[in-house]
């Protein structure tokens, strides 16, 4: 007998009878013995409708207000899928953030848990029930509802297992694992049986959006047996996350390639080399709360250097007007960028181990003549920014160049 | 400065639009000086909806789940109403029953009201803010969600006035006040400025239904001042609900004509006149869930008697076939019954004082050679049943009769 918390999507209690479906797939479970919490999001589109709702009201929602009645989402559902569990004969008790009670801080729309208290849904399962759970909410120190933002049932499902001290964490999505590229670039993707969170955090980062980012963070911490499955097959293991490499076996050098094609880089040239040029630099790119993915700054020389960093493509513009605005105080020499680029980057703990997979991946590149814009590297990944229009070229050369076709 | 307590039906609330309007109207009670707290329904529709899709999923939702998914209704509209006051500057914040909180018992889909803590709306009110509360629901005492049916909110609105000890609880409808008969049946009808609880009881449970009846007696048990008013117009006063009738003035004897087309009435002819009679016959009905509105008995001559009641006419072929059942074993000679019959009340404190208005009533029926089926009476009413076709001539006679189109 197992302990198993499951989290399902949006899409995957879109109606009545999807939320049937997933109480049939719940029951397959405690036929089996195990003990069952479910975590689910509000139906798919609900979210969005209560949202423009709010903005018709009060264009820019008060964020408390706003939590207070985006949490409806899930509450509906929680209370459909107990309704369809007790329909079929499977005992079931439905719970808000607030009742469970999942204890977060105050910052609503994106607020943070603190802790979980068990009591109530151990008492249930102790009791023979299945426990479902208000996913994506929680409650503040004094009773106000939060939400967690989007994407956050995901993170509830974590945490709801690293409370439990549950044996496996499940992530019902509609898609049935983790690719070692998206399959729509290249056909040949495989679906991997295991991923280590830390790969899976590079890949998710980079544009492998299966699972919430911080949902992982929470699991590897928290050394959570994290899967990812599809809720629309009956067959199949999905991914399992792995808190560490499985040292028994074979590890490929590099488990996926990842991409993203939402980005954009812009470059100083020419700034002072002095020290806190990068903070006046990014400072006042924070202060705009522009997010900043990758930075490279290279060795200067004539006393000057050459300061890049890529953001969303969405900011481009933005970041652009405030480079041009401090560029004559930091009496750099000239600011260009770039909107029309891609990164594309390998993931791997095994190239720990392997030195050379830099250079296999740049003669790949070089072999089919893609010019490298930008190179930037962590541990287990390796980023290269190109031009956009060879996106699909890249991806497809690296992953078979990585043996991943096989 | 006074501390009163609005509340708005789903109508009111129906859309954005209105949800505005309602903003409007509450900041010009603040402007005043006035501490606001506001209760409102779910949009109306909502509520329907969710039960609706409740029971795509299970054909005879669970109670509690039910509740669970039901209260989000209202939740949603304290949250936009909320935002709606903040958009026009009025500081603001809502409350869910459980976050008042709103005590009840654990009779889900119809609780009752145990004990409302004023705590949190209290510092809200003293910090200068308009207080938002869900109607129709509250949490139980280990924190499930309920709600008080149908019609709850009218309730919630009068128990937090009671709670705080507000100067006025203000139920906004679509109708601007309690009228001396149904508009649509006499053209004549006059609004009442004032109205006693007594007579609003009679009123409302004959089928004016203006107000929650469970509302109003709650209403006269804590001397709480009602107010029914409309609010799709900026003018009026609407029409108080006292708790005593105004000796100071000079009291019309009938405040209204009340009529219910939707009875049935059933007879058992030659029932043994022996005690226990009415409970063996009652006792089967009521067993069956059929609810009994007037009944009869008159004295018994030869040993035997006849006994008579009106039931809901949806209820009438039920009722019956019970009365056959049970017709042997009592004894009894035959069960007789009509479900084209309507029921004509005239309801006024002032005939406790006055002798005559039966007199009076029934002198004018007889003019209009209008046959009287069944009489019954109490304090402040005199209930007629009458064959169904009579029921527009009898109320417009009556009203006329007792000098309400003046």
């Amino acid at each position: 007998m197992a302990l198993i918390v499951q989290k399902y999507g949006g899409t995957s209690v879109g109606n009545p009878e999807r939320i049937k479906n997933v109480a049939k797939r719940v029951a397959k479970f405690t036929a089996q013995g195990h003990q069952v919490v479910v975590v689910v999001s509000a139906m798919s589109g609900e979210t969005n409708k209560l949202i423009a709702l709010a903005k018709e009201v009060q264009p820019n929602p008060d964020p408390r207000e706003l939590d207070q009645i985006c949490s409806t989402g899930e509450q509906v559902t929680i209370g459909l899928l107990s309704m369809a569990l007790k329909n079929i004969g499977i005992p079931a008790r439905s719970y808000t953030g607030g009742q469970v009670k999942v204890l977060t801080d105050s910052t609503f729309t994106k607020a943070r848990i603190l802790s979980i208290d068990e009591t109530n849904m151990r008492r249930d399962l102790d009791a023979g029930m299945v426990v479902v759970v208000a996913g994506f909410q929680g409650v503040d120190a004094d009773g106000n509802i939060t939400t967690l933002g989007r994407g956050g049932s995901d993170t509830s499902g974590v945490a709801l297992a690293a409370a439990l001290k549950a044996d496996e964490c499940q992530i019902y999505t509609d898609v049935d694992g983790v690719y070692t590229t998206d399959p729509r670039v290249v056909p040949e993707a495989k679906k991997l049986d295991t991923i280590t969170f830390e790969e899976m955090l590079e890949m998710a980062s980079l544009g492998s959006k299966v699972l919430q980012i911080r949902s992982v963070e929470f699991a590897g911490k928290y050394k959570v047996k994290l899967r990812v499955l599809s809720s629309f097959q009956d067959e199949g293991e999905g991914t399992l996350i792995t808190v560490e490499e499985d040292k028994n076996m074979e590890q490929p050098i590099i488990s996926g390639i990842a991409f993203n094609r939402d980005e954009a880089k812009l470059t100083m040239l020419g700034v002072p080399d002095t020290p806190g040029i990068a903070y006046q630099i990014l400072g006042s790119i924070a202060e705009a709360n522009i997010d900043v993915d990758m930075i490279i700054q290279n060795v200067g020389h004539d006393g000057t250097t050459d300061f890049s960093f890529t953001v969303n493509r969405g900011d481009f513009a933005k970041a652009q007007a405030i480079l041009e605005t401090i560029k004559v105080q930091l009496g750099a020499r000239e600011v260009t960028g770039d909107n029309k680029i891609c990164k594309v980057s390998a993931v791997g703990v095994g190239m720990r181990s392997h030195p050379g997979v830099a250079s296999k991946m740049f003669k790949a590149l070089a072999d089919e003549s893609i010019n490298i814009q930008m190179i930037s590297t962590s541990e287990i990944k390796i980023s290269v920014v190109l031009d956009e229009k060879y996106l699909e070229l890249a991806v497809r050369v690296l992953h078979r160049t990585f043996g991943l076709d096989q």
